[in-house]
């Protein structure tokens, strides 16, 4: 399982006053580093994020992604990371360099949110656009065993214990059809957490990610499954409820749409078939 | 206790399948609104935010007056709230017109979030930026019994219960120093939630939020923090983990910051000397 490299600044540690049944004492706590980010494509900037440092590179590659910026691994040509221990603006850049003869559209770059790089509330609709963006159609060979699925959310805990003592990260995890565990990532932001998922993937050259499914610690909002949906990926899951743009999405595109994944239960949105007991294939 | 009128199109009701030890069935679930909503301040596009219908005019209100365009309640001259049935376009467009003389940045129209309207990662840092848009300090004179805000989240919940089934939304709430719920807004975002009951606050001329106690159902982030500052609330608390930089500008604001409110337990970050009991105060 792939969960890079344990970044540097992800974690502070400070004083706290804590209360307890009426009583208050001091003590030590951790909190989940939050520092802004500055993507910028060659001259033109994404804007700023605000996330958990570390995998910066893997956070701008997938949002490159996402947004529709680039749609390969071969068209980005290099990222120049944060340069640590410098002063704040070096630190908080990130500098990435398309490959000659990419051609972009700068309102992608212009915008930093698929919510503002939409073509607006008139017209096409959301949906629509989502749509036109992603032709390819999922991956409907693979199937999830029921019990795969149920193991998940214990898997990702398990393997985020290092980070998961301040409380405050998100996480996004990338699992196969066996429920193997992929790849890991954290960070104060649910969507920064897909994005750096997915910008691993990329990197690593398994974008369409065809056969793996990927788990959210929170919610499963419309700008999720999109991302998703971008990256090739057949089944998300949350342990929290989906929206109903969310819900909408997944059904249009034939995704697997998974809610309320606690214990021995879950609810499937969308795309029913692909959730088989291993005994009932063949 | 202000709720506002029940929103019309805030939750949906689909057919799911749900699984439950490895037994499937088909039932109807409740999932939350989700759609896009355009703010305009006259002509000028803020851009589109993805939000639960309902209170759009108050999310407006919030997110000008903690984006820094408009301080006062009386620069807002009219809200034209969105269409009800009308084509997707005029339903999910609202119009701001500001009072006449109200001199606006045009930089804070063009760019939607806190993160991305501060000057940048370079130069003054964005703790900078906080502290200069946001002179007054906060009242220091209201104080808050232990047993007040470990009362809070059930306040919330209970006060929640008829959204609350779709296990989608964010609850803010404010409350004031003896533990009553004033205003209680819901959203699939988090920042939605809160701009919405700043919003609430900003219309009903109660800003600035002196004496007030903002409660968020997720993570006390930096921009959470940023938004709680500008409407003058002294404290702010939630039931998971603030992020560094949330607790860096609470110390420097002095706002009192509480975390991970659960039970008989919560963890104060920052502004302690809020927090006194009943009995030890003359």
């Amino acid at each position: 399982m792939d969960r890079g490299p344990l970044p540097p600044r992800s974690v502070i540690l400070t004083q706290v006053e804590e209360w307890n049944a009426g009583a208050r004492k001091r003590v030590e706590d951790s909190l989940a580093a939050e520092e802004p980010l500055e993507i910028r494509v060659g001259r033109y900037s994404l804007g700023i994020t605000m996330r958990t440092p570390g995998q910066d590179g893997e956070l701008a590659a997938g949002l490159l992604l996402t947004q529709g910026v680039v749609t390969r691994r071969e068209q980005i040509a290099a990222i120049r990371e944060p340069a640590a221990g410098k002063e704040s603006s070096r630190r908080n850049r990130i500098v990435v360099t398309l490959a000659r003869g990419t051609r972009v559209d700068p309102r992608r770059l212009a915008r930093r949110t698929y919510a503002s790089s939409a073509c607006g509330v008139c017209g096409r609709s959301f949906l629509d656009v989502a749509r036109t963006q992603n032709r390819k159609p999922l991956d409907s060979a693979t199937k999830f065993a029921p019990e795969i699925v149920r193991a998940m959310p214990e898997a990702l805990r398990a393997a985020q214990d290092v980070f998961a003592r301040t409380g405050g990260l998100h996480a996004a995890g990338l699992f196969d059809a066996r429920g193997a565990l992929l790849a890991l990532r954290e960070d104060i932001g649910r969507h920064n957490a897909v994005d750096k998922v997915i910008g691993w993937a990329l990197l690593e050259g398994r974008v369409p990610l065809a056969g793996a499914a990927l788990l959210v610690s929170g919610r499963g909002g419309f700008e999720i499954i999109q991302k998703a949906l971008v990256a090739g990926i057949p089944l998300v899951a949350s342990v929290s409820a989906p929206s109903s743009l969310a819900v909408q999405l997944a059904r249009q595109s034939n995704m697997t749409l998974i809610g309320f994944l606690r214990g021995e239960r879950f609810v499937v949105y969308s795309g029913e078939e692909r959730i088989a007991p291993a005994s009932a294939r063949s």
